[in-house]
């Protein structure tokens, strides 16, 4: 069986799981001098996310708005830092059908609408605790 | 006073620690398809370390060797997972010294010998919850 191949993928962005994104926008943006390319509520995630850019990648700052998301049970369980990374891959569903083949654990099943296109997150326990999402980027971006 | 410009940094690597790195490649390499650039110890730091290419980025998968590191106080106490990002900026000193007129709370007052050059933790209690690594890379690489 072959491995996916992360490698030609590009590293899209590093999320981080904050309680307030107008107090992390001071000091990541503020103090740190990361710009701001985009803020934006995704309900459906339950979150509000502002995007910086951090050179040839992305910080991806998320907040949950309320409700029981999966963002704000970590946030809960282990506070505000790192929560994940994402990487852009051509083809979202060849790739879960390629990680089903090697029995990894995925958290989606199914490719799933995300800010910037289709995602879909590997679980945690499958990969050493580090919460992986794969991205397939609308064809607009 | 003006920020830093991290945004004109280079995102380096993210650093995501784990029990076993040799568990972890099986993972990481022989699963998800990221290629190993270098294995090496650090044992100024405590750890051994793995450097996987992530297109224009890297992963670092770092295990504790023993003793009482910052590393392994950091799996004891929150498993595995994401440990750090790291930022390659060109001058090491003056970040630092902007950082500190910026009351910014820093792990390393100074500079220390990294892998790949010299290496500063600013404190993860001052950019909500993330360990932010800067390095300035020897001139070799």
């Amino acid at each position: 069986m072959n491995p996916l191949q992360l490698s030609d993928a590009r590293l899209d962005h590093i999320g981080i799981v904050v309680h307030n994104i107008d107090e992390a926008l001071a000091t990541y943006c503020g103090l740190l001098g990361f710009r701001l390319i985009e803020r934006t509520d995704a309900p459906d995630h339950g979150v509000e996310i502002a995007f910086l850019d951090a050179g040839q990648s992305t910080i991806e700052l998320l907040s949950p708005t309320g409700g029981d998301s999966g963002t704000a049970r970590f946030l809960a369980r282990r506070g505000e830092g790192p929560h994940h990374v994402c990487f852009a891959v051509d083809d979202i569903e060849k790739a879960l059908t390629e990680l089903r083949a090697l029995d990894f654990r995925l958290i989606d099943e199914s490719p799933r609408p995300g800010v910037h296109g289709l995602v879909a997150f590997l679980h945690p326990q499958a990969a050493h605790g580090m919460l992986i999402e794969l991205l397939q980027k609308d064809e607009a971006r």
